[in-house]
């Protein structure tokens, strides 16, 4: 019997993504809008702040269409970065995998496809080329447009132009027209502008829609928060692969050698006795290991126990003070506190949560009485798909009454997650994957704060009660008195101020 | 200013998700079983039903570590399939983004990486080679070992050989060595296995565990659901990048007949009065159309009234009557009603939502008293992420109380969405993304199953109120008889039977 046979056919990486926008977050005009908006932002403040620079990011979205309606847009994204050297600007923009993100360092960006995917989304949708300018701060100024040829994955030099930079200016501008649904976008902008500047209160971003209307999130903190660094990979969350690769570059003769030179932490002493462990002679030649032997000591590297953990200096979290100080600007809370959770680990990276509890003030009270949740991954905030997300799972997992929570009441969670590479579910990075070691963290860090808010809320209860029961003291004693004094015909009512300064402080005991 | 510049780097779309297996459904060991079993099955079934052939699979995941802790497995997949042609075979299994799924027809698959992700995690973990036996039902069997070179997404080639095929066999035999956590994955790999039974009724699936337990289970019904078939792009989900790849390929010499030749449901007349409203003469020829008339075509499809609906003949629902008979064998509910909605679309993508409710019986009651919710794309069961589905924010959404339904009680909502292109989250395949007119079909079928449980409900109650009643007359009519016979002296006491039938009949009325 022979069957009809399937029609095979190889697509390019840039086809795959145009024929999937959804994973990577253009899944409808709305969201389209917000996503190139997003992707551009953080690709700016990938290339400010991990260069010293403090940023200063305009965005401008200007409506394309005869009227407001018909959902034409020109996006442009304006920034004082690193800029891209000119002969890496068609791939940097208009190659799918193509892109500066691809370490093992704490970035916004990690699947390097944002700043494609806008150029193609507006490519499909309008047909226009991208402009970029660019410049690294040397003498001069590179101009190109571009397109895409899709079935390629190819940059399509449409021109290219070059100015004298007599500022030395430095910085990236994009503009690309797209379709999109700004009015729908409007609210998730706007909170993800706001979010942004918490998460980042050393940055300068304006923002003007399509009505002109300006956003201005200023700078209100001038220094940056220290670096993030790049690392080697821990030996805990190494495979197969990884050696390989390593092993084909590598100019270490011996295994010795090799485990100091290659993984994150590796001493002399610690290197000696895992190879003792692993049942290798130190002066094994990396290059001659056999593939059995290579999956031995990938297995070796992840049951031992005597590396040091991943060291998170190399990770940029917020900080307490940072936290503190976005949740009092943004939410005017009457209660909030904050916990940084120590440096913790899943599949050797390394990863920080730091949490934060509002109550009172600007919290808003959701609809559905649940408590608000705030997400940060690497500093950029989560504005979609709660429900899918790590943090939340925590949330709706914890027994809020323990707390003295009442459904309803004015309650903001923060959640931060910095990491060398976070566990996205998707392309589009709105949710976290559930992994046990981070989702612990996450909960011991929601507890530390909530028993916090307990603390504060039982003492505001029991300031009011005992309010209450003054007032009645306060009410009913001077009656009682006079009432005591007529009954024992005494002239003089006692005093009572001795009595109700007795009752108040047995309150207070 | 010059600043240390950034590092630019390539890679391949292997390494991209080698780098990203998360998104891919391969995060962790147990997630990595399930994944792979999944994976395999569907492609099994995507090789079978198609074709018309009846599926007979059978699974073996068998331990390969000294202890079964250890967490090495040899999964082997056998299907009764179309087979793949022997050239295609290493591409098809060790390269990424080389598939046959690249089509506008109702499959499992849809992204062509399950099976290659599948090879590519058993390689980082084991480092070794998968076994693919295949063959097309000719004189022939080709048997391969291959692995991927990851960092140039190509198939090794390890050894290949012919074999003769006397009994014209026809199908693919897949063997792969991976590292997992069996146990953990156990329940949501039974219970994947459970549902894909449920609606795939046709299929033998035969699943040996590594405990040697037989998880079998048979064909109930022996005739296939109708074929889905390849379809045309609808103008109303076309964007300007599909123009130009049909104006490449096209013969047409005028837009008349490019619309009739390429395009979803368009004959002469509507293709006449679209152009007329586009704004292009019948005769304009393809192949010169400007880039801005090109966007000025897909803005006109996209906004013209007068296109007939997205056929779903194209699809292969499962049917009110097979997902009932899973519902009945599966649950052996009290009471059960579905629905199958009219066909629908989105951006041009036509789709079925099927709609089941199932009451009592064996449906279980959830710890946290919600609703249990059975989600099925395609035919194929979604156990993971359910929060982030639309079908959950839907149920999440209704006010359950209006059809008499309370927290806790046994109900199971079942929904079905087949598409020629499902809106996926993630590459994983586990949600379904919130588009408008999905999740309205989603809703309005809920409601008509929830309105036939309100009655069934109704009536329930009011039976079960009525015998409270009676048997609160039956408990004091007798004796208000005879109490009020002696108080009246009277020696006979009357006959209440009258009575009693007289205020059941009230209670009926």
């Amino acid at each position: 019997m022979q069957i009809i046979s399937q029609v095979f056919q190889e697509i390019s990486p840039a086809d795959f993504f145009y024929r999937n926008k959804e994973i990577a977050g253009f899944s409808n005009p709305a969201r389209a809008i917000f996503s190139a908006i997003r992707e551009l932002i953080e690709n700016s403040l990938d290339a400010t702040e991990p260069f010293g620079i403090l940023p200063d990011i305009y965005i401008r979205l200007s409506s394309t269409g005869e009227t407001e309606e018909e959902g034409f847009y020109t996006l442009r994204v304006e920034d004082n970065g690193s800029g891209i050297p000119s002969e890496y600007i068609p791939l940097a923009f208009c190659q799918f995998l193509f892109s500066s993100k691809y370490k093992l360092k704490q970035t916004r960006g990690t699947f390097g496809l944002g700043g494609t995917m806008t150029i193609l989304y507006g490519q499909i949708t309008t047909n226009k080329p991208v402009e970029v300018l660019s410049s690294t701060g040397d003498s001069k100024i590179y101009g190109y447009r571009l397109m895409i040829d899709i079935e390629r994955n190819q940059p399509i030099i449409l021109e290219k132009k070059v100015y004298e930079n007599d500022g030395q200016w430095h910085g990236t501008i994009v503009e690309v027209n797209l379709e999109g649904d700004y009015s729908k976008a409007k609210p998730k902008v706007i909170e993800y502008l706001k979010q942004t500047a918490i998460a980042n209160p050393y940055a300068n971003i304006m923002f003007v829609d399509p009505k002109g209307r300006l956003y201005k999130f200023e700078r209100t903190v001038s220094v940056l928060p220290p670096q993030p660094k790049e690392t080697l990979p821990h030996p805990h969350g190494v495979d197969v692969e990884t050696i390989y690769r390593i092993i084909r570059v590598t100019k270490c003769k011996t295994l010795l050698d090799f485990m100091q030179e290659h993984f994150h932490r590796v001493g002399r002493q610690i290197a000696k006795s895992f190879l003792e462990f692993a049942g290798f002679p130190e002066d094994t030649d990396p290059k001659r290991l056999k593939p059995e032997e290579i999956v031995k000591l990938v297995q070796a590297m992840k049951s031992f126990n005597g590396f040091l953990p991943p060291d998170a200096s190399c990770l940029s979290p917020l900080g307490e003070e940072i936290l503190k100080a976005g949740i009092m600007k943004e939410l005017e809370p009457e209660f909030a506190a904050v916990t940084q959770r120590k440096p913790s680990a899943y599949s050797g990276h390394p990863f920080i949560v730091e949490v934060g509890v509002a109550y009172g003030g600007k919290v808003p009270v959701r609809s559905d009485n649940d408590i608000t949740l705030y997400r940060f991954a690497n500093k950029i905030p989560l504005v979609y798909d709660e429900s899918g997300d790590v943090s939340w799972k925590v949330i709706k997992s914890i027994d809020w009454r323990r707390y003295n929570v009442e459904p309803g009441m004015p309650i903001a969670i923060i959640v931060h997650i910095c990491s060398t590479k976070i566990p996205w579910k998707t392309v589009g990075k709105e949710m976290i994957a559930d992994r046990p070691e981070i989702s612990r963290e996450i909960l011991n860090g929601v507890r530390e704060v909530a028993r916090k808010l307990k603390v504060y809320l039982s003492r505001k209860e029991k300031v009011k009660r005992e309010k209450e029961r003054l007032s009645v003291f306060l009410r009913y004693l001077p009656k009682i008195a006079e009432f005591s004094a007529k009954l024992a015909r005494e002239e003089k009512v006692p005093d009572i101020k001795n009595l109700l300064r007795r009752v108040r402080r047995f309150g207070e005991g």
